[in-house]
Parts: C-alpha cells; structure tokens; sequence
C-alpha cells in the first residue's frame, strides 16, 4: 500500500525539504516543520475559503509545462477568491504524484508556485505529497481576507442591473482546441489562445472595485452563459446577453470568422477565468472607471431581467441565439 | 480532457446538490452555492489550517468501503488538528472519482462524512468534485479554532520533560497486515486491528488537555518513533522511549507474542493517529488526570533528554533496541 523510495531520488521529507520549506514564508507555516498553519486573525476581516483540484488527463495533459500546471492549480482558486472581492493570503497544497515523478518536474513545479506567490503575494501554508494511483492531481485550498460584512454573492443581483465581463471570452477553450491540434492555423493568434488556455490570469485587480459597485459576481470557469446562470439561479432573476457586446480577443474573433459555428464553443466553453459581476444602473458609471483605473478592462454585455431561468443570448440580428447547456462537464 | 457524462448518473451538480448540499450546514457555506465560503472570525481565536489528501492504493484500498475512505480522509486531518490543542471547525473536500463511480458509492461516502459531521461537530464549507485520472483521490483541508496564543507546536520540548502517548500503538499497521491477508488468526482480535486501520480514532477530546499542560505533542500518522523523532528535531533535544511501557491492544499483544519479530511494526508503523505529548514532569500528574477525566487514555513510555538526534528506544532488558527508519514512505 505503500511505495518504496526509488533509488537516486529524494524521499518525500527531503523533498518537501528542498522544493516546498522556501516557499512557506508566513510565520504561521512554520517552515512546514509543524503539524498544522497558524493564522492569527486579524480585526476587522473576514475570511474566504476555496478548494479546487486540477488532474492529468481532466484539466490539463500530463505533458504541460510543471510550472503551468502549478500555476494553474494555484490560479484557479486566487479567481474564486478575487470575485468574491477578497484578497488571497495563502494557500495549501496537496500534490499526488505518478510513480515516475522527477526531481526536475518537481523544481519547475516549485518555481512556478514561487513566481506566482511573488505576483499574487501569497504564500504556503501546509499542505501534503503523496505517490498518485494515476497522473499527476493537484488539490489547493486558497485563503483570503475581506473587510468584514463585504464578501460579493452570487445572490444580489437585481432586474435592471447591467452585466459587465472582465477580459475577452472564449480564449482558453479554443487554446485547448490549439493543444488538441483541432484549430488550422497558427501563428501569433494560436500562441496567444494557448497561453490564455495554459495560464488562467485571475482578476485580483478586480476585487476591490466588486467590493464597492457589484450587487453580485462570479467568476467564469465553467463557460460564460453558464456562469451567468448561477447568478440568475442564486439571485431568482433571469438575463440577456448580446453576443455581439461579448469582448473578444482578436485572435479569438479570426478564427469565429472562419469558423462561425464555434461561437458557442466561445460564449460557454469555460476556463475563461474573467469575471462577471452584476452593477446597479446607478453604479455602472463608476464600475467601469473604476475597473478602468485598476488596469482591468470590462465590457457591458446585458443586463439582469426579472423572471427565472438560464441567460437568453441574443444575436447580432436581435434573434434568439441557442446556447447549448455545457456538453461536457469535468466529471 | 473533459468526460461526456455516463447515461443515467446524475450531473456534477446534481450529485453535489443530492449528497454534499446537506452537508454545508454553516452558513458561510452558501449551501455550496456560491464561489467560496465565508468564515466570520471569532474574537479571541486563531485558526488552524490542515490539508492532507488520501489515495487509493496508497493510503486505502479501492474497495475499502465508501464511508471509511471518506472518515479516514477527514479524521487524519482532525488528527492534526487535536494535536495542535485546536477545535475542528469544518473543512473543505476535493474529490476525484474514477470513471466507473457509481451513484451508491457516492452515497455510502457522504453517509460516512454525515456521521462523522456529526460525531465531530465539524461541518463541509466547500470543495470540488472532478474526474480523476486513476482511482479514487481524496484530498481534504480541515479548519480548527484555537484560542489566541495556545496552539502546541512541536518545538516546546525540553531535556526532562515527560512522554505520554494516548491510546494503544500498532493496531494500524497490524489492520493493514490484516486486510492484506498477512496475518494468520482471524476472530476478534483481526476485526479490532482492522477496525483501527480503517477507522482511524482522532483524539480530538484531548486537545484541551494538550493546551492546559503539553510542551509539545504531535499526532501519531508516520510512526511513534519517527514522530517522536520530528519533536526531537523540532525541539532540538533526544528522547528515550521504554519499549515495555507502550501501550497495546490485548489483539497487538497476541500478535506480538506469537511474532516478535513484528515489534518495530508496531512501534513505528503509523497511521495510529494517535497523540504523542511531552509534558514537564511538574505538569505530568496533572495531564494524567485531565486526559483520563477526558476519557482519553494515556500511559508514560519515556522522557526528553538532552542532546540531538532520533530517540533511543530501549527494551525490557534494559539494552537499546534498532527500530529502523521506515522502511517506507507514501512517496
């Protein structure tokens, strides 16, 4: 049931020794030489908590880049965290790994956590590595503050709120059509939808600027009108989306031009990692600036209509476009 | 990299929402309809963060049953948590499942965690479910409360100090001998040793005790010596452990008579999960009798000393016994 130690490799507390000890840099981490982090609440904060597990062969190829895969497992969670309007402090790491793990695969690992801890400013807190029963799995819990009584619901959305997205949409799902080798084409365009696909950039910038306009928000993991629909759900309203208003980058609406039926493909396909937060009529003006002064561009796409019931997408032509629910799920 | 749902089992959402839904019961927890949950913070406490994560095939058996995988992947964490002297609050779940699940194992799982919800008063904040990409993985991040400044760490050991362990030593690794079918014998004393293995016991009503008298404690997970020995290293002191006063099971005793040979096992074969403390022998009688008025037992197997380096263990003739590092990791 267990595995014996491979020969030449480091054994799991040298390892956690070299690669993982400078990477807990909060006091409260104890070095990892501890049983369990420390956090000494501070005053006037509430906190967030958010797991999320990223696996071989489900949310990326087993042949990624180390560093991406951290990167991704860590970023998937700092986007939860920020669109809830929080800041993230920490996280923990839970790391199963197959049987032909390398000490390399390991150091380019640790050196993407450690670049990202450096641009998000968060640190280990704890966390495990086990031997895996299949590929390589990545469970991370990320901690954040927030001012206390200020945390953004999916709940509050209200008829007549505007709908504004973060970013451009789409990008990531047709970047894991680049990986797959399913888009023609290649060029500056590909590169630019695979790295958006490789490297979710969570929208910490935002969280202040929810904090104070959005009446609710989430971000975009699952596809866009998907997403959207858990607000409407939450919040007992329903909305329309144009899809003409929806940002695209430019290397995502080449490939709609010469691939037209891949519009739902981009308006749902999920991992976008953008947010979509709802802004009261009154609010929107300062929302968009606001978003603007903090570096993060965002588009009004629709606004929340009364009713119940997933988004209604509507086309350039003012018709009702069909939205398929996700075809897929990852499970 | 995504899986088409299997005909005639329920969604993502819909298994969240049928098996994990009525698990949230805090209310910062959404119902688990929301992004991230919500911790008000206690004034007067500091949190405490675990994660560990168990694997089938490494730490269970795939066809262990579904709510023994699901308490040992909680207890092992509330173990930590004890230790620490810490109040387990909830916790956050990241499952894998392999393709093949069914909607009765899920069931059994979240039955298991549902007991022990409500045996440890502990309750899920959120979490995540998701394809694995070989068997069943499940990693968890338990929260504790403590209060502000009275966590025990491993580092407050001191020459002189009392060594109390809680409970008995090796029934787990002899459960495991047992499920392997490597252990003759069978009756009552089998169904006990395997019952430790599989149900492990956190010792979560000593942790008051821990706070009021330990200078340091540890859980048992790794092996008694081994983790007596990340104190020694933590503190800075040695210890010495009198192999005759570890307490065992009437069953270990049996196994142990008939095998001799099977002593290191039992000394430092883990996953006991229960907790080494030290304590300064003017606290000592009093930490007898907090833990025995707690109903925990606990029994004396040595003492701190002077000096640096894994603890000496010495046998009933007086001569230091060689108790091998393990001769396995999980890693």
């Amino acid at each position: 049931v267990a595995s014996r130690r491979a020969r030449g490799r480091p054994g799991e507390f040298a390892l956690i020794d070299r690669y993982f000890r400078p990477l807990a840099r909060d006091p409260g981490a104890f070095g990892l030489t501890d049983d369990a982090a420390l956090y000494r609440q501070r005053p006037g904060d509430d906190l967030l908590f958010k797991a999320d597990m990223i696996v071989a062969g489900v949310h990326f190829l087993a042949d990624d880049p180390p560093g991406s895969i951290a990167k991704k497992a860590l970023r998937v969670n700092l986007s939860d965290i920020a669109a809830k309007g929080g800041e993230p402090f920490g996280y923990l790491l839970s790391l199963a790994l197959p049987a032909d793990w390398t000490e390399d695969w390991i150091g380019e690992f640790a050196k993407g956590l450690a670049a990202d801890q450096k641009e998000y400013g968060v640190t280990l807190l704890g966390g495990d590595t086990s031997l895996a029963s299949g590929g390589v799995t990545v469970a991370v819990t990320a901690v954040g503050r927030i001012p206390r009584g200020e945390m953004v619901l999916r709940s509050g959305a209200k008829p007549g709120d505007a709908i504004f997205v973060s970013g451009t949409i789409g990008d990531a799902a047709l970047g894991l059509r680049v990986r797959r080798g399913e888009l023609p084409g290649g060029g500056k365009g590909a590169k630019h939808l695979l790295d958006r696909h490789l490297r979710p950039q969570p929208r910490v910038a935002l969280a202040p600027v929810l904090r104070r306009h959005a009446s609710a928000s989430i971000d975009v993991s699952d596809g866009l009108v998907g997403d959207l629909g858990h607000i409407c759900d939450t919040s007992g309203v329903s909305a329309e989306l144009e899809a003409a208003r929806v940002p695209l980058s430019r290397a995502a609406r080449a490939v709609l031009a010469a691939q037209p039926d891949l519009l739902p493909a981009i308006l749902n396909g999920g991992e976008d990692y953008e947010i979509v937060a709802t802004v009261s009529e009154r609010e929107a003006g300062a929302f968009a600036a606001d978003a603007k002064a903090a570096g993060v561009p965002v588009a009004r796409i629709g606004r929340i209509v009364a009713g119940k019931g997933p988004p209604t997408v509507v086309g350039e032509d003012g018709r009702r476009l069909r939205i398929a629910a996700r075809s897929y799920t990852h499970f």
